[in-house]
């Protein structure tokens, strides 16, 4: 089964779709739960308010138990952002920041020296990335035409899921482009967020974004898989040492191996935070007219919000950020009066975004009866109002 | 008086170097207001724990009034690090980061593709670049009977000082050179901090360190004239939000010309933020032995930090960082494992060294009476107990 | 058959690795038709006179006739570099430069940040580089345990070979890896290389080598895909004017498709340049010990030997040269003294590995009868001889 | 007198202008000899052909026999190219390629980020880089009230000159600037030129172009410092072999001290290489409208210019190359098809360029009576016919 891939079958896809769709998920956002953000989001608070732009999740779930290397448990997925929606043919104008290189994103060169995003951009675990680079490749000639060099970037998802057993196939990332759309954008365990882990909480898919001026928006869309438990800020407030003993990652009891250290206990303690502080790929879309000069500037500034979070960008954690517009600047002085709104919008839009994703993960159990907690909610809004950072 | 400049007396010099090591400084860092912080400092809490590194300070103040170009008031300086000191003839190993490129850091291709940072890095005001690059130039030909492609960086003055009377000259970055010197480093209003505005507060030199493990330390010095008051965090509390209104910059009534607004008030309040979003230069050193690649590496962290100071590093801010080691690595895979200690302290270091330079500063007045308020210790100490975060 | 790939029983592979390294091709290097070169070479005149480099090719060659996308014609395969051959763990050191970035290389975030360059280099066609990279990603998690950020480069092969039909797949990589060894490298039509086309030649794979001091050689391979005729300059003879308008690419009479024009005529003349200026992947390799700064210098100078071919890198070629060393540097000062022997040798072994390509290749005829032929030994000769430049 | 400058009368400046400008000169070029170059130059040949491009050379000469520092001899300048010409006040659009670091380009952060040129780019010795910066500095501010980070480069003339004597002051560069005209481009020993050595043979300024389409020109103005004499290849033929060992730098024997090695004999035998192969600064224009994206890829195409040339680039070089347009794309796509005609026009014009510097230049006797010989038109001519590539 080496070459092979195991497809969901597509009325599995869509339960787990609809699923993620429930209503219990609407209220989970960062800011319903009173966590003070700075600028004014989007009517979605998603890097969807940015016109055109399409977002598709792939997720692949199923078994549980002990790993099995080509079996499972599988706990991952595909997540694919369009910058001009899948009817798109044209590029749009693109940067680049890698704030620490200890992972892949593909499609550099041509990125650099043309400041050109043609097509699909996906992002899944680090052992998928060949194959979602074939299915965006075979995807773009079938339907365009033509050859592009995708952007494709990863995070380890290997303590959850079993990553050694390559689940992901090009078809599931043909599949992430068919399903992509405009509207909401589901976060959490979903897509190439499945199974990932951000502070030592659960993690994966989150977004949000910012106006600015009557028509414009900056978007984004982080995979998190990054970060340090006791580092973490939510809203300047030192979250991170507050929690720093509870609710880190754990076996439970009835599905690991015997080997397998340490076993959950019930009130939350006695977890160890991962030994791997993982990687974070930050999307950041906007429909000003930006050159990709520019759009270079806006990536870095993804980094500023990382720092807002307490992060310091750990050497084993592959950091990147991808930035695009879909409007062409007409040379490099138009816009630059907008660039500091642009700037502090991204800043504040990558905070918010990561928040989501810790706040709309659930807790999850993968391969060897590994679990991964989401916060708790009630938990985080205590820390927030004992220093004052709750509105 | 184009080329010409006008030399401070020695004497003079040395009253101004000894008011700045009065008694009175001596408490006003910011961990002594309580101000927490993470990680654990080296015994100077300086650039200077990093054993071999000198800074030197020549400050430049006179006149005060109507600005009159090429008389004055002069408020400026330049601040030399040396990596292995005044006698030290070896490079040090060094890496580098552009935040944003609105300013200019010189020698960065010899640092690119060699990794090596010869001689004293100087640090001035934007109209210095010139002439602070020749006098390193020429107390290197003097000194080691070499050139060298010396790192000068600057941020701009021009509020405070006669910026354009071109004041200071290659002499004084030779003077600068000469008083350099290991131990404790003076920080404010000084070299070439002098004049600078840092988050619409009087800002200018800081400096912090860190140890990792028992005898290496990373070690901070920072040129802080960047910022937008609204952002600024301080310990992740909001303080500029706090204190958006007051203490911005103003006229002084009695000296400035009577068109210039707005008028400083008693009360504090009814200055503006300046216009101009300044520059920050982040100068790190450390003896841990690293490569030149790792060295770019510990560069980008220091931008993590600004994030945490708020910052979304503005589009007229030009915003570097130098990182040096004065050990070599034995190659690229020596050292890693202590690359995420490095990484935190580099991070952890310049929060607090920016944080030092707004302590240490004075308010000061200059051109056209314009003054620039210090950051009031105790309504900075009453903003962070309002958010639980004084010790 | 989409995914699907279609494999060459080993028993066919085999006679055509056999049919590569019949006695014809022996005599089939540049510096054997009396080219001038400058430079000592290694043993082997290869990369692989590199202690411990191995290469390995895998070419795929079917069918004939018009083009039926999904079943061929095939012309294609992949090569792979493996630094420290298939036993070594262990990283090389990298650099890497992007002279025209019209292409993909992968892994370029890790190799910059971190200098290294774990497993084996791919080099395939451009709709290849997901597959290749899934390939390499799961020979090295199945034999190494570890994920890697394999390098992956490609050059357009879709005017002789069936490039819509994805008929390259992990698989072939696979294979690629396992059969590469140390000794003789095959050249022309192989590999990679196997539908390439180098100044309207017949390209493909091309390699040579140069002595620097006693023990230490620096090697190159070459996948040249690039050029435009008239330019093309042997040993500095304007030999692409002398062949301005002869064997140029033309449609096989009886095989093509009768709209395919032009067709091909017994005297050489009436075919027409390539539109598509294709692209050139370069690998340097050498024992000595270069830090992964000096590597990416040494990267640069591949592009000096570019120039002495005539080209002017097109915007359409994406032209990329990866550097390793197998040996570590003390730091970068160490070896600087022996740093204009190796940017030397790069040159000159980089001149000859392309010319070599362009000797050892043979006319092939792919999809639609299109016919490109290799460069006709006699009439090359006799181009140098008229420029004195035949030894 | 350190940070004094000895100024020229203006008289003697005149005379040195007038020098330039004799008659003698104006059959001195390349192409006059025979020499065949592809393509179609300006009207100019010289990069004064791009609209609005004014070039300004001030030279200093003085004293003879011994050195003696601070006094002389001196053989230097400055050269500036004004992308607009001195009243022109909106920014060049431009690119940056740094083939070899070992040397300064001053201001790269802001080109790099905002891909703009902002006034007159200097060349001078290695030295007077500061210098040649405050210059450039103190005059934008005084005509443009504003500063600039401008781009200033340098080589090193420290063989034939007293450049520890710091002879450019602040001054020279704003005469040069002041000087500047559009028109025919003086070339050889001039200005930044005045004392450089090239392939060994004497060198300094050189320029060319070539028309792209009915309206639009590339030109280039280089500063050649580079180059080891056995590897020169002029339009293709090996010229540094044929003159291996022939009119090498030497000191004449009535002016140099005696222990000075080798003195000059009569047959132009019996020189030495220098052992510092110096560094190039190339200066590529264009009205052709590029993003600062695309002038990049065109700064890197000067770099196989060099290889035509048969340079190595070597550890000791500063190899540099600048490029920009006066003309703004509306996007990345914008002029993306005129891409190759541009980069063809690069190669050829700086191909050209570099062999005018050496065809221009005199023989020059400098420091301690150090001698180098220009490159005698007779054996060139004599060399190019033994090998077929004279016209």
């Amino acid at each position: 089964v080496k070459f092979d891939t195991v497809t969901l079958a597509t009325v599995s896809l869509s339960i787990l779709l609809l699923a993620h769709a429930a209503p219990g998920d609407a209220a989970a956002r960062a800011r319903d739960l009173g966590i003070p953000f700075e600028g004014i989001p989007g009517p979605l608070n998603a890097i969807t308010d940015v016109p055109g732009v399409e977002v598709g999740h792939v997720t692949r779930l199923s078994g549980e138990g002990a790993l099995e290397v080509g079996v499972g448990p599988i706990r991952t997925g595909v997540t694919v952002v369009l910058p001009r929606g899948r009817q798109g043919s044209e590029p749009a104008y693109g940067g680049f920041f890698a704030l620490n290189g200890n992972g892949e994103v593909t499609g550099q060169s041509y990125l650099q020296d043309f400041g050109l995003i043609f097509g699909p951009i996906g992002i899944s675990n680090t052992n998928a990335i060949g194959q979602v680079y074939a299915g965006i490749m075979q995807w773009s000639q079938w339907n365009r035409g033509r050859a592009i060099w995708p952007l494709v970037a990863e995070t380890w998802d290997g303590d959850l899921n079993d990553i050694q057993g390559f689940h992901i196939g090009p078809e599931d990332a043909v599949q992430a482009v068919e399903v992509a759309r405009s509207g909401p954008v589901q976060e959490g365990n979903v897509g190439g967020g499945t199974g990932m882990v951000c502070f030592a909480f659960k993690g994966g898919i989150g977004t949000a974004s910012r106006r600015v001026g009557a028509a414009h928006f900056v978007g984004v869309l982080v995979q998190c898989n990054t970060g340090k438990r006791e580092v973490l800020r939510i809203a300047g407030a030192p979250v991170g040492t507050e929690m720093a003993n509870s609710w880190l990652p754990c076996y439970q009891a009835d599905l690991a191996p015997a080997h397998r250290r340490p076993k959950c206990r019930d009130d939350g303690h006695g977890g160890k935070a991962s030994p791997d502080q993982g990687s974070i790929i930050i999307v950041v879309g906007t429909n000003l007219p930006l050159t990709s000069n520019q759009l270079d500037r806006v990536a870095r500034r993804a980094a500023l919000a990382l720092g807002r979070l307490g992060s310091y960008s750990g050497n084993e954690s592959g950091d990147f950020i991808v930035a695009f517009s879909t409007e062409a600047a007409a040379n490099e002085v138009d816009q630059s009066r907008n660039l500091d709104a642009v700037f502090q919008a991204t800043v504040e839009a990558t905070e918010e975004a990561i928040v989501n994703a810790l706040v709309a993960a659930r807790t999850m159990t993968g391969a060897d009866g590994y679990r991964v907690y989401a916060i708790p909610h009630d938990e985080l809004k205590a820390a927030l109002r004992r220093y004052n950072r709750l509105n």
